[in-house]
């Protein structure tokens, strides 16, 4: 089944019926900034998360991942911490994400495993738990159905913006169900098999495991496409949680409809992630065709995305396309230089093995906008993919050489 | 058999007898810089390469690889011209890299396929064959034992310094031998399994094959274990040319003590790349010990030596060990938190999973510093591998966002 309308709305992550959020500054940012987030479902409703592969997983990525099997799927909450990361902290660590998410259960009057926590920040510092206990405290008493903007501010770091988005969507068999979203990520940013830190919520009626099938399907070409600067966090995770508040049930029939609707925020959200990126004054759609396999596909456009040379080019409006063929050709992807074309816009630079370096000028004029599509045509298959970047500035040097000292 | 002697000497790439070298400007830069280098023996003499793996290979690259093909391992000059890859140019370009080699041999008074060809600078421009025509007349005739300076400068791009060194080795058993090198290499540079523009010579005597060993040994640990930006460049090779004119025989004995003289200048030159790569301000040395395998080491210590936040914090000189250990745990190589040491310097900062962020300052005065080591145990294995990198400046992104334009 297809969705028969989508609709944005206001309210981001509470705007489906049901949730509530709230954003607090609890003194972890030294900034004075919101910094401690909740956002509540009004008892433990289906939920599912995806978690970062790295290895060095931070304590609460290890604590929520736990949780949701220990539930079998389902939250009442998530608690959310921005000014420490709580990774590579040891034993101190473990314990501090445990006490985040009992004292949001006391506060909410659920069990410790009904919370999911989630933090972002600075590695290897212990979380100041004096401000992070009162930031619960208040977060938990603040929450309302007006809390989504807060929330998305208090998750932010480095961020330029908060990255808010609420739908509301009817099925073509009637039944109407809203999704919301927020999301955070500016550095360290290229979420494999999972994603940074992003929020959604839903009122559909869903069973955990189909939740799960639909959260795994919308991340993968969403918050899995994107890179900034080709770094997989400590950190990394996206939840959703539904609570079945609009009465719209999605079954194996509505499934489709309801994995464009979270896939229409997910990849907004992601889009936004890029935008907002460290340094970033473009947005780069990286897309590759013709790949030999999916997979292919895939390795190319990673590459090129994660590319310091095209991403400096970008940013310099050099249509220097020398550097996407160099960068397809040590991807590992299969590859022909005599079947390969590139264009920047619609400005065809290389076709099938021949230069058309005089057409430079036009694609320099397309390098001149704020969004660019770059397409790599391999020649070889049928296989397709984007990837989603940022240019690369000397401001994402400032931000991160100066991000501590 | 061991080295009982190795002296550095001067004359460079020329210093082994009987080789001359020569570098001239022959209006490819525009800058008006020396942009034509050759390297030549008396004769056709044992010669070795090796050459990138990036799929979209440059004409020039495909060109030598066949001449060292049909020699069975010979050749009489390299040709090198800077200012334009010829990579990416189609029927023209491989047009043009046969005519650097032919024009050379008639010159030398050679086959063309005793020439070994090679070009570095911008991708998907057709070299200017009047220029590059005169250039190879006045470089042949200019050629000189004197001449291995002008030829390390003239295979320069964006290097700010050029790499030369020479060296004299005695063998244990008796007999002296000389190497020189030249190489050059500023950004996209990560050599895999191959290298950036390097030319190596030796007056040993000693066979095709055997050179051939030889070289691929000295390259492993030294052009493929350095990264400025994680770019394998279409262009990239290496090449040695032994004349035997020391009279030294090189055989299975001496083999090893062979591979210690060309391992000592490659290791040299290729450290120098790392040193002058493109805003670099620091070298920075990333091993990796206590590896579950050889191939993990590797992997580590490439992630690491490739991340943005390790290279600009370093730039910073802020110890942000967080992102060593993030690194190292989105690598893929096998990973347990608490077993993964970190030091900077001598400062243990993460020791067996228990952080030390109290030993930042100290860690700090050593980023103070031009020649940084960075140690990371995984605590795993016995395997060990160490790679050069250097820091991320905001010049790395004014150099390759103005390249052309």
């Amino acid at each position: 089944m297809s969705l028969a309308s989508l609709t944005e709305i206001a309210g981001g992550v509470a705007a489906p019926s049901g949730f509530t959020a709230a954003g607090v500054a609890a003194g972890i940012k030294q900034n004075g900034n919101r910094d401690v987030a909740v956002i509540a479902a009004d008892r433990p409703v289906p939920a599912a998360g995806v978690f970062t592969i790295n290895h060095a997983k931070a304590a609460p990525i290890v604590l929520s991942s736990r949780h949701l099997e220990a539930t079998g799927g389902r939250a009442r909450a998530v608690i959310v911490n921005a000014g420490c990361a709580n990774a590579c902290t040891g034993r101190q660590g473990d314990a501090d994400a445990a006490e985040m998410a009992s004292r949001t259960a006391s506060a909410l009057g659920c069990q410790p495993e009904d919370v999911l926590v989630a933090s972002t920040g600075v590695i290897g510092v212990n979380l100041p738990m004096a401000q992070v206990r009162a930031g619960i405290e208040t977060a938990v008493a603040a929450r309302s159905a007006d809390g989504g903007a807060d929330a998305a501010l208090a998750i932010m770091t480095t961020d330029p913006f908060p990255k808010s988005l609420a739908i509301e969507c009817t099925l073509e068999g009637g039944g109407t169900f809203r999704v919301g979203g927020t999301a955070k990520g500016s550095g360290m940013i290229e979420p494999r098999m999972a994603t940074m830190l992003a929020f959604l919520t839903t009122d559909a009626d869903i069973e955990p495991a189909l939740l799960k099938r639909a959260l795994v399907a919308a991340v993968d070409t969403t918050f899995n496409a994107i890179t900034v600067d080709g770094e997989c966090s400590t950190n990394d995770c996206a939840f959703v949680l539904a609570n079945g508040a609009s009465g719209t049930r999605i079954g194996e029939t509505e499934f489709d409809a309801f994995v464009t609707a979270l896939t229409h925020v997910s990849g907004w959200l992601a889009r936004e992630i890029v935008r907002g990126g460290e340094g970033a004054t473009k947005v780069i759609a990286i897309t590759v065709t013709g790949a030999a396999t999916e997979g292919d596909a895939w390795l190319a456009a990673r590459t090129i995305a994660n590319s310091p040379l095209v991403k400096t080019a970008v940013h310099g409006g050099d249509p220097n396309w020398g550097r996407l063929v160099s960068a397809a050709g040590r991807s590992g992807a299969a590859f022909d230089l005599d079947r390969t074309s590139v264009a920047i816009g619609a400005i065809e630079l290389f076709e099938k093995g021949v230069p058309h370096d005089e057409r430079a000028d036009a694609a320099a004029a397309v390098l001149a906008g704020r969004d660019i599509a770059i397409s790599i045509d391999l020649g070889l298959g049928s296989h397709a993919a984007t990837m989603w970047t940022c240019d690369f500035s000397a401001e994402y040097v400032r931000i991160n050489a100066e991000y501590r000292t």
